[in-house]
């Protein structure tokens, strides 16, 4: 098993980092604009969409203020099964948000490209809850040949 | 055993990538302008200094346009005995890198730190190549309060 793990710090409370990992209009503005479902209650399902496919994720745990939980139910067959999981805590005036994409099977070539493009995703979501501007797709920022 | 993985892709000839990870005016332009050493030579030591620290990498591997390989020597206890790989290959018009850093004991908060900021630089080191303009130290993008 191999795991993405990425930090970022955002200059904002929790409250505002657990809204925009829980509500589609969150969700639209930092990771993909084409996104759907119901991300407020455990057993929803999100759907998001981007230029390349997508993703389904059901909602394993909400936490307010403190965790969010996903697993990947539909997508890219590597992605299947494996879990999103973001833990939120107030240091100072920063919400650091620890991030774990788990279960990887095997450290294939496409895990290197999205462990690099959650971190991009990331800095859009500090940017969206920091300034109000994310760069979800298809404005988001392109890191190689496969986007 | 703990792995950052990462995969950019760069508009550029091999040999670009190449010189701007083994000549300290190409590592000065994309990761800190205060890099000093020998990084063109196997066994010859980079020295990497930031605000915050800084690391001393002994050169271990030199294959001219296809590798790069770094061990740790001096640095963060964490940082210690680890080693950054770089493979680089051509494909079509990019150059594509991946980068390793392996070898952390315990998946520390400090490496979820370590894994967005290496892709903040290889973002940096992407724009370098294709640009000519970088974002090194101390001009580097914050990611959170540890910088």
């Amino acid at each position: 098993m191999v795991d993405i793990l990425h930090r970022v710090g955002i200059r904002s409370s929790v409250a505002e980092v657990y809204e925009a990992l829980t509500t589609t209009d969150g969700l639209a503005g930092w990771w993909t604009a084409d996104t759907q479902g119901d991300g407020g209650d455990p057993g929803g399902v999100l759907r998001f969409r981007f230029g390349a496919g997508g993703f389904d994720m059901k909602v394993l745990e909400l936490t307010p203020g403190q965790r969010v939980r996903w697993e990947v139910i539909e997508g890219p067959e590597e992605w299947i099964g494996t879990q999103v999981d973001w833990k939120l805590a107030q240091e100072g005036e920063h919400t650091i948000v620890l991030f774990h994409h788990r279960g990887w099977r095997e450290p294939v070539e496409f895990l290197h490209h999205c462990s690099t493009k959650w971190a991009v995703f990331l800095m859009s979501l500090k940017s969206m809850v920091e300034t109000g501007k994310g760069a979800p797709d298809p404005h988001d920022v392109k890191i190689d040949n496969w986007n």
